[in-house]
């Protein structure tokens, strides 16, 4: 159970079988840092080029095709005191000829990141929003594995293998279970948000360089055809694709099959637990993937009597 | 301010410019009863045809078209002990080609409803979830005023006039804004559900009926182009379209109006606060249109010194 | 096999369960005219508002639920030299953020029609395609029969009943097979276009008022769940929804149904000629619900030895 | 113009930046041959692994980032007398919950090509369509160039980099226009149709290998966001997207751009052209990406005085 610092000095903007730079143990833990989707570093330097750069990847030595690679993020916290978003309404989240007009000629607005005091503030003067303070929520937009068929995959995008979700869910603490393609998996990570709100409707969080500790597992005999997520309030599971009704259907034939075939439950509990208490997350419209969230609130699996095997 | 007591003894299964059961003034409350969406009332006999038949519609004195109607939900309860549901996940809420099978011949399943207690239990031996209580969260699956150009529109669906949304949300203590199109408004209502979980993915909530009573109030100068409302936590407008997507378009469109339109916000604040503190609830992803709720917590709103209007 | 004159005095913009200005004997014919999408007729008089107004309905006296109505479209033909256009691609056919501009400040756009000559031409001087003559392709946009549950359902919309499908392809010559839910079908009519594209992407076709004749005759063995065609050159059968993969997912299920249950042929035939000689068609991409053809070319069905029952 | 033979020793499940198997001048024909979608060859053998491997990448000198790739399909026939087609329609393509029975085992079924006949026949006893001969329509289901950002796209799926198209319309005698993302172009192709259904819905057209000869050719003054083609009796844009309503919307947009900016049609001109003459076929409703194809028939071009450039 090693603690390994890695310091990067390049980043990728696909997800791939690219060279790892790092590999570790099952059990593991990694403590690292990311830049902002524009490549900007905890200096404030462009040390890459934009597209939602990602450190990494690191392989895990024990990590096959068809294992389950966990993901648990012990820390995730920006590391420098400015952040920025878009200003406006993604035009395909409006209806159609609808203009969101803004009264700035920016196309990106400055947000100020108070590290001690754990909260953003819109740092735009002249409008309402300007200096109120806002508690952080870090979460990380873009994190996954390589993909199968040799794919190298936009870092703007996603699929099975994760990437860009922009899920504000995607917190300290919780764990992602991600499928693993590849020998090594390939873990890549990026795209830090000081907050976000659902959907990530104006193409961005609150953007922002990292601090990232993350402990890497690999379950050699459970298998997950999307990524699942054990948090402390919920089970998740993840459909990125469109429509928005296509990422439902993954995200609740992933979670009905982890209800059945792995927890165990019958075929008629899990589906009427699933039609009276499931809940759903837009994760993001605005990426060529969206991203929805099939979620069961562990309340829900306890008062069942159903435990979880250890997520992590 | 008179509190009308209505007993239906008949029921609509289209939302339409049907003949009012009741002309109530604005400010008026009704307190009546709805069968369930087989048309089964709280003696447990069928006084009605299948499909979510409605009790009303109340005309409202004041209401034109153009004009808003305000229903704030007062209480909505199950009036028996005896609800159902569908036993299967519906098939396109589901990867396609994906079976969910169920160990069991019956279409529907019975739930337990205890009034008293306020809890409701599946009434399905030898089912892991068979006689496990859950708190009742009653909230009304369809209601609406008639739709514009005269139209008919079948309480399987929804639109810009209410219908079908089958929305988790929709629980007492809430006030709903719905536009007006023809005279008196013509609110109908019915379809309640002691619970349901969000999307309504196997078709039903715990379907019941119910004991509802309601208050409606006309806003002369207000103009809603989709149902909005307002919570105790949140406001929230509604989309109702397919694919989902399109219902964000329409929800999204709705809530900016709301804040920069109508509450005063500027360009940048608006989308701002959208993009970083937005929330989407899924209403339904089971009937012909579906449902997606934009949501804005009220605590973010005071943060920003924004107040509303007295919903009501 | 009588023919009926009908001259028009007033229309509907709902198709539904209105009183029947006509009813005929099945086999019978009815001449009659249709106003166009704004309400103006032969004149060039605007008589009734705008939205589509419907000639008719025509009531079928064998016709029951359950049963098929067959319309022929005997003769379609504009009945005036002036139509006219919308000038903008919607914007929801276009990329979102996408403008199309146009160099004019009207939203709509003359056409001169030469009904003897049976072309039609842009009245819209200064630019590349005035008066360049095309064509004429009659067709109507909007057709159908009173819809289930006592609906009344907007003429600018469709569904299993018809309506505003905008399909290029509903000429002279075509005979369409309905479903009938209401006694005596109810059969409504309007809504013609002198040409249009695939999709009726600027919102219109050359909008016109037409002179119609048509034969209705029921089928009384006969089950369709969507409308069906037989035209002189293919089958059709057509789905009206959004997304437009629904559509295709409404209309193919149609098909494979005509092929399989009621031209009898085996399983691995009807999907392996849908697979290698099935024909789409867009009908609209403009109108709340999208309308998708699904064709088979009637020379596939001679050489397989599949021969039509009498369609009309 | 020289004309190079080449002989495939290696292929590619991925569109991506691979070593060049040959590098050609700019205006040079190439001939070559391609595996079927499981990697069977002209002698039936298997060469490769399954998943539309590609012959290629075939480099350009000439083409860099930003610059047009023309390929011109100068032959296009296969090359052995056994294809292939799966035998059920995919579910995703018929309503949800439809099952398309078969009456076979067999997942595929067989397709006897007559090479010197120029026909294709079902080779499946007991069927009503075996032994009927159709007439034979080659094209390539999938080919493409390396996809921007490094990235290398399953051959399963398509982009604005071309890819798996799965359109019946890229026959001999078209000229494709696809972006050029890094130098050199790089095309591949493969996926060889003896014949296909419009939407590819059995998810296969009669899979067989070819013999190509095409034609590369850069254009360094033009640019194109989506590909583009131009045949004998049309052009025609491609999108390629999910749902198909985005399909639509890329390949609109492209044809919009092509006759306002690239063609010199004036705004009103472009938007009535379309409006009244557009033609769209579905390409594919199977893969993860789906294709639209937008048309313009080349003789309402012809009427409207507007001349191609060279497309070759």
């Amino acid at each position: 159970m090693a603690v390994h610092r890695f310091h990067p000095d390049h980043y990728h903007i696909t997800l791939g079988t690219h060279a790892p730079v790092l590999t570790v143990a099952s059990g593991d833990t990694v403590e690292t840092s990311t830049v902002d989707a524009r490549g900007y570093d905890q200096t404030g330097a462009q040390v890459t080029e934009r597209g939602n750069p990602m450190t990494g990847p690191f392989a895990v030595a024990e990590a096959e095709p068809g294992d389950v690679l966990a993901v648990r993020f012990d820390r995730l916290w920006p590391n420098r005191s400015r952040g920025w978003t878009r200003t406006r309404i993604a035009p395909h989240v409006l209806d159609p000829g609808c203009v969101a007009d803004v009264d700035t000629e920016a196309e990106l607005a400055e947000w100020h990141v108070d590290l001690e005091g754990g909260t953003v503030s819109l740092a735009q003067p002249h409008t309402r929003l300007a200096g109120i303070r806002w508690p952080l929520c870090p979460m990380l937009g873009c994190f996954g594995v390589a993909p199968d068929r040799g794919q190298a995959i936009s870092t703007a995008t996603s699929g099975p293998h994760g990437g860009n979700m922009d899920y504000r869910g995607f917190v300290q603490g919780v764990t992602v279970l991600l499928p693993v393609f590849v020998p090594g998996a390939l873990f890549h990570l990026g795209d830090g948000h000081a907050i976000q709100g659902d959907g990530e409707i104006v193409g961005t969080g609150v953007e922002i360089s990292f601090d990232v500790t993350f402990t890497l597992t690999v379950h050699k005999n459970r298998r997950v055809a999307w990524p699942r997520a054990v948090g402390p309030d919920c089970i998740m599971t993840v459909g990125n694709a469109r429509p928005l009704d296509q990422g439902v259907q993954h995200a609740t034939t992933e979670m009905l099959q982890w209800l059945q075939a792995d927890l165990g439950l019958d075929a008629v509990s899990a589906q009427a637990l699933l039609g009276q208490f499931v809940e759903y997350d837009v994760g993001n419209v605005f990426d060529p993937a969206y991203t929805m969230v099939c979620k069961v609130p562990r309340q829900v699996l306890d008062r069942v009597g159903v435990s979880l095997p250890d997520a992590g």
